[in-house]
C-alpha cells in the first residue's frame, strides 16, 4: 500500500536520501553573472571545443556527471541509475552522454522541470530499496534551444521583454541512501496545467499556473506552512512569471514573497540584458547544484522548497495552434530529519 | 540500502505489483493484422477526427488511458501517477493527453522502450510505497513518426527492405499494489548501447546490441535460465533485428530462438508490405496490452520476459554525423509469486 503518500500528490520519504554532491558547468555568460563563484567549471567558449552546440551540450551533460562523481569520490560503476533528460528533441544531450557513461539510464522529458523530476524519481528509487546511489542530471544551451524552439540565431531576431535567456550549462546531483544530508524529505509531483498562453517568448506566464498549483498542493498535502520554510525557490519563472505566480498564490491566501526566490532571476544580473531572466533545464540545475547547495551547507537555509518548472513548449504543437502547458515538481530539502 | 537489487542492473520486487488491466487503440492497418481480435478499439481513419496526425496521436494516448480506466473500473482520481511518453518531440502526445487527464505526471523519453521504462518505474513506485495505482502509457503514429524522423509523406519515398513500419496506436497498463496477477516480479534496466549503426531505415540493427546486452544482464543478475521462461518477447526488433539479436545472443551462449517472439513481427502479416516488421513505441504497448495479456490470462504463458527496445534516433544528431544508440528495458511478468 502507498504508505508513504501524503494527500493527493505528495510523498514523505521513510529514509530520506542525502544529497551528497552537486556538480555544475556553465557557459561564459553565466560565468559572468552574480552566481559565478558557485559553479565548478565555467566554459570560455560555448562550443566547448565541439563542432556543434548540440555536441557541446551533450559534452557538458557528460562532464557534469563526471565532475560530480569526482566530488563524491565515486565511480560511475557505483551509480545504480542515471535519471537524465534535456530540452533537445529525443533528449540527445542526455542520451549521448549516457552512451559514454555506461550506466542504467531512465530518460526523462519534463522540459525545464527535469531537475526535480529526476530528483523525485531518484529519491523514490533510493528510499524504495532499489538503489544506493543515483545521479539526476540535466542540461540546456542557449544556442541549441533558440534554434530548436524559436528562430535561427543567424536571423538576429529581436527578443521581447517577456522573453527569457536559456541558460547554457549542465547540473548533476548525486543522491545516496546514507549520508549526513541535506535530505530530500518530501516530493510533490505536478500535473500538466494549461491556461491558454501561446507566446513562446513568455514562458514565465505559461508556467505560473502549474507552479502555483504544485505549491498550493504541497502545502495542503503536507500541512506545512510558509513559515516552515526558509526559502521557496522556483526554477525559471523569470520576472514576468514571478509576478504572476506571486499574484496567483496571493489570491489563494499564500503570501510567499518574503521567502521567495527564482533561479532564473538570480543567475543573471539585470545588466546582462536577458530581459525577464534565465530559463532552461540547466537554470534550476546549476543554481541548485551550485549556489543553493553551498548556502544550505553553510547554514544559510535549513529547509527549502525547491521546484523546477517546465514549459512544455513544442514548435509542432504551437504551429498547430496549441497553447503551452506547464508542469512543476517540488521537493523539500532539509538539513535535519 | 538497495535491498531489492540483484546484480548490476536488476531489481526484484518485494511486493510485486499486479497488472490489473491493459487498454489498446490501433489504427486501420494494425486492425487488419493478425492480432486484430485482441485490440480494444480499431480506428477506421487514422486522423481520428482530428485536424492533424499529431492531435490524433495525442487523442489515442488519452483515450487508451480512459479505456483502461474503464476496464479496471477506476477513475483517474484513483491513479497516483501517470508515467507516459512517446516518440514526438517534447513528447507532445503524452503531455497534451496529461493536460486533459489531470493526474500527477512523470514525462519519459525512451523512444520505443517507453512501455517498459514506464512499467519499471511504475512498479518501483508501487512496491516502494508511493502509489497504489499507476498508469504506464505510450503511443506512436506512422504518419507523425515518418514526417518527424524520416521524410515528408508526400514525397512518397521508397522504403528499403530493412525498414520497419511505425505502429499507429496507443497502449496503457494499470499496475496496482494489490491484485491476483499477472505480476511484475523483476525489472532489468538497460544502458545506452551504440555499435555505430547510422541508417534510420534499419532500426532493428541499431537496437539489437542494446537488446542483447539487457537480456544477457538479466540472466546473469537473476540467475534465471532460458528454461525458466515460457516466452521471451522484444518490442520491435523486426525481422532484421531479430536475426542479429539471436546471433549476438547465440555467440554469448544463449540460444533463445525456441522461446522468442518479437511484437514487431507478430503485429503485421508479411502480406501487409511492412518489410522488416512493425516498430514504434505503440508496437510493444499494444501487443503487450492486447494479445500478450490475453495469452497470459488464458494460461498460454505463465512467465514472460518482456522487453521494449528503443532506437534513440534523432534527425539532429544524425545530420551531425552521429550513429543511432539503442536502449532496452526488460521486465519479468509472472502469473505466480
Amino acid at each position: 500500500m502507498a504508505e508513504k503518500k501524503l494527500g493527493t500528490q505528495t510523498v514523505k520519504f521513510k529514509n530520506p536520501p542525502s544529497i551528497i554532491a552537486g556538480g555544475t558547468i556553465v557557459g561564459p555568460k553565466e560565468g559572468e553573472g552574480p552566481l559565478r563563484d558557485y559553479f565548478d567549471m565555467i566554459l570560455v567558449d560555448d562550443t566547448y571545443g565541439e563542432k556543434s552546440w548540440e555536441k557541446a551540450e551533450s559534452k557538458m551533460f557528460q562532464d557534469a556527471v563526471n565532475l560530480v562523481l569526482k566530488k563524491a569520490n565515486l565511480k560511475i560503476s557505483d551509480i545504480d541509475y542515471l535519471l537524465g533528460g534535456d530540452l533537445l528533441n529525443q533528449i540527445i544531450s542526455a542520451n549521448f552522454a549516457a552512451r559514454q557513461l555506461n550506466v542504467p539510464h531512465f530518460g526523462l522529458y519534463g522540459a525545464c522541470s527535469t531537475m526535480t523530476e529526476g530528483l523525485t524519481l531518484g529519491a523514490m528509487l533510493i528510499d524504495g530499496g532499489y538503489a544506493d546511489y543515483i545521479i539526476a542530471a540535466t542540461s540546456s544551451h542557449f544556442s541549441t534551444a533558440e534554434r530548436q524552439f524559436r528562430y535561427p540565431l543567424e536571423q538576429g531576431i529581436q527578443r521581447p521583454f517577456t522573453s527569457q535567456w536559456t541558460v547554457t550549462g549542465a547540473g548533476a546531483t548525486i543522491l545516496a541512501s546514507t549520508g549526513k544530508g541535506p535530505y530530500i524529505t518530501h516530493a510533490t509531483t505536478g500535473k500538466v496545467v494549461d491556461l491558454g498562453m501561446k507566446d513562446a517568448n513568455n514562458m514565465g506566464a505559461a508556467m505560473a499556473p502549474a507552479a502555483a498549483d504544485t505549491i498550493i498542493t504541497h502545502f495542503k498535502d503536507t500541512g506545512f506552512t510558509i513559515e516552515d520554510y526558509d526559502l521557496i525557490m522556483t526554477g525559471d519563472m523569470g520576472r514576468v512569471g514571478r509576478d504572476i505566480l506571486l499574484e496567483l498564490l496571493y489570491k489563494e491566501g499564500y503570501d510567499i514573497e518574503s521567502k521567495y526566490k527564482d533561479c532564473g532571476i538570480e543567475i543573471f544580473d539585470e545588466s546582462q540584458d536577458v530581459h525577464s531572466g534565465g530559463s532552461g533545464a540547466a537554470c534550476s540545475a546549476v543554481v541548485l547544484n551550485g549556489w543553493l547547495l553551498s548556502q544550505i551547507q553553510n547554514g544559510v537555509y535549513k529547509k527549502v522548497l525547491f521546484m523546477a518548472t517546465g514549459a512544455l513548449l513544442s514548435p509542432t504543437s504551437s504551429q498547430q495552434g496549441e497553447s503551452i502547458p506547464g508542469i512543476a515538481h517540488a521537493i523539500t530539502i532539509s538539513t535535519t530529519l
